[in-house]
């Protein structure tokens, strides 16, 4: 048996509140080798695509576009969309903000095959 | 690239609204090696816990209560909490049902290291 020490439940609403900047995803747990993580979008994202990883965006306030080559996405909150590896993508957050909880690789870059101003090498920890 | 078929959102009241049984998680999504699955929970569920698999348990209705041999965590609608491997365990539903997003790797069985009735051996897909 493990410890049971910090064992702490997390509040989206909370966790959400205690960052404010944008395209900077927040690990905010690790379940084997993935890792969530949450983050704040504004405007439109950098074309990209992860070689690997498979990525879930979940909605949790505000509305994400996910632009596909095949054609957007709208995401709204209580939604998800799960892009698969050697998909090309590029998430929107609209009218504002969005706030999306990320469920990844902990191996993941966010610009993925292309390195961009955008680009987060080492997100920080919640 | 991959091909672009089917990648559609999921939105996560019709997903719940589409079954009614309650421990019998449905798999709504994979990731790499991990799996997104909805499940409504009732009562209580069996002490367990799983040798290899940390488990990330979202509420995103109602209230679980996740027993701990250290104490019980109440998490409501917007929470989540992850539990490590080898971590004894105890989810239940409070106030007649809640809805819970899992996220764990597609290996794992849902009563761990027991077999019990509350067993699934091969979870359905939405």
């Amino acid at each position: 048996m493990s410890t049971e020490t910090q064992i702490e439940k997390v509040r989206l609403a909370d966790a959400f509140a205690s960052f404010s900047d944008h395209w900077s995803p927040k690990v905010a747990g690790d379940i084997n080798d993935m890792q969530v993580k949450l983050a704040k979008f504004s405007g439109q994202f950098d074309w990209h695509h992860h070689e690997d990883e498979d990525e879930l965006f979940l909605v949790v306030s505000g509305t994400m576009r996910m632009g596909l080559r095949s054609g957007d996405v709208d995401v709204g909150e209580g939604e998800f969309i799960i892009i698969p590896r050697g998909v090309e993508h590029r998430p929107e957050g609209l009218n504002g903000e969005c706030h999306v909880l990320l469920l990844e690789p902990n191996t993941i870059l966010n610009t993925g095959n292309v390195v961009t101003e955008k680009t987060v090498l080492k997100p920080d920890r919640l």
